[in-house]
């Protein structure tokens, strides 16, 4: 008989480490990708937020770059062209800037009807207008059938930030509250029901929206005591929690009562498996304060229609750096993690 | 027997226009896709320059964007993340700015060996680091395989204008110098032999690099008499005059025994049926100059590589405005039109 501690398979060939659908998950995959591949060859100048500060000599001007992949292309509260400039006016706003251009790039597949591409624009250009952005500039290529799926949209956004916000990813401090400006998971539900056909569709829309004047509103409120910005997109609250912990080398903790999850919204999730901490967002925002300006900050989200729903969902501590937990509704405490490999490809 | 003048097809069902390869030429199908599609819904803020200006109140800021979806993404003379860098820097550069920050933004198909992300990264640091330009921000979306052909990435430069450097497509005036910085038609030609493996790899590298250092030397020799400024990319250099002769509303006269086509690129554009004037550049560019600058312009450019063979090719006339005509080596003068449908897909 054979020893089975000796036994072996053949030499194994070299693997060749490929791509995978969940390096786009916005999980830990995501984050391996950006930190030992991009990141690493890029070298130091590129930052871990969602925008870039970039000083030109007389103003701060912060600029911020999204592709955009989603399927369905439309969906019930938006679509890929909406989607692109609410997504990238949010990433520069958590910088604390105001949007003040954007740039828009297709990438074309070859027989799409030319119907569909002017409603896209149409859709991007009142998005933009309604938020009070100009798109000035674009780029069209097209490829031949086969080498794209219909339309990619790439949109960079330019903003010019005032001196007294100063909003960071590593801005975190322990006492800070955590405020979270709206429900949760509705994006990530609302795209799943479209592409699969679950029948939610008439319950749940996506929340896709521009939120610069939200964040004005809480400068304004609190200026440089507004720490840190974030919208929980891809991998969800607990993606982004867990990014934001690690970067400001703090503790985050959470109560579970407080995080809005729309019923329908947990219904579907119940009914999918996923959790919606993990469920994409495109429309709210999280935000750590400082404990002394979270209640004004608190009155001027809830001043407006996209934090009607704002509360406090939690605190930053100094114990257990880098790590969210969460007390359960059951008076437990556990960890949440980020997403690890893809639960929704393709979101946005 | 039937009268052919009657003679009728069925009513042909209503057909859906759709986008054709050509639409992403350069030429003319992509002039009406752009202005009739893409413009049109977006209304009146869109530059028809490869860049734009945004007004921040206190600095002027140029940005531009541009997606490369060039195959093969390996070529001789550089590569998909080099060009991403090369392309967007020059874009920023043709409206006199000093580019000073780039993002990047990569839609990968699952499967790409992480191999050649590496490879695709690190080679756009190098071309950024050696321009002196900064990548700052990113974004990385992964769709499944099928869904894109490899790697498409979208860069968005943002650059500072000084006071003194106002080019525009629109700039040109009668009387103007037409200057060239350098040999024509090496990107296309070495993508297409690249492509279909012709063997003319070995005489034929495409010429793309940065020539943000070469519009700061124009500028410094001559201020806003540099009044137009473009790098002929998709479409060529017949394209882009029309552009601009367009742009300007002035026509425009070159010598064919002026413009410069290296041995082995006109070699290849004869067996391959191609008009070398309608194919491709990465690194050289087109300038309008005041006739009393045009010869400090020209000693400035030609103290540069890149633009060691610049030379006057023409010049702005104030007859066929829109028109541009070229004196033939047999003394004939011929109508330059722009590229109509489609040369040569996915070239950049």
């Amino acid at each position: 008989m054979t020893d089975p501690t000796t036994m072996s398979c053949p030499v194994p060939a070299v693997e060749t480490e490929r791509v995978l659908l969940g390096h786009g998950s916005g999980g830990r995959l995501m984050a391996e990708l950006l930190g030992d591949v991009i990141a690493a060859e890029l070298g130091g100048d590129v930052t871990s937020e969602d925008a870039a500060t970039v000083d030109t000599g007389t103003a701060e001007v912060v600029i911020s770059t999204d592709s955009f992949v989603v399927t369905p292309r439309v969906f019930p509260g938006g679509d890929i062209g909406a989607l692109a400039v609410h997504g990238t006016i949010n990433d520069v706003a958590m910088r604390g800037a105001r949007p003040v251009a954007l740039s828009l790039a297709y990438i074309v597949e070859e027989g799409l009807p030319l119907d569909e591409l002017r409603a896209v624009t149409a859709s991007a250009a009142r998005a933009a207008d309604a938020a009070g952005v100009r798109i000035v500039t674009g780029d069209t290529k097209v490829v031949q059938r086969g080498a794209a799926d219909g339309l990619y949209v790439t949109t960079t956004g330019l903003g010019v930030r005032p001196p007294d916000a100063q909003p960071s990813a590593a801005g975190g401090r322990p006492g800070d509250a955590v405020l979270l400006s709206g429900p949760i998971a509705l994006h990530g539900t609302a795209i799943l029901s479209a592409r699969e056909s679950l029948g939610f569709e008439a319950e749940i829309a996506s929340d896709s929206r521009p939120l610069h004047a939200l964040v004005a509103a809480m400068i304004e409120a609190a200026g440089r005591e507004v720490h840190t910005l974030r919208d929980p997109t891809r991998g969800g609250l607990a993606s982004t929690l867990n990014e934001l912990a690690e970067a400001s080398s703090v503790g985050v903790e959470i109560d579970e009562d407080s995080v809005p999850v729309p019923p329908p919204v947990a219904a579907a999730c119940e009914l999918l498996g996923l959790d919606p901490l993990h469920v994409a967002n495109e429309g709210c925002l999280v935000a750590f304060v400082a404990p002394t300006s979270a209640g004004a900050v608190l009155d001027a989200m809830r001043a407006r229609a996209e934090g009607a729903q704002a509360r406090r969902i939690g605190e930053v501590t100094a114990g257990h750096p880098g790590r969210v937990l969460m007390r359960t509704l059951l008076g437990a405490t556990r960890v949440v993690d980020m997403l690890v490999g893809e639960q929704l490809p393709r979101i946005c």
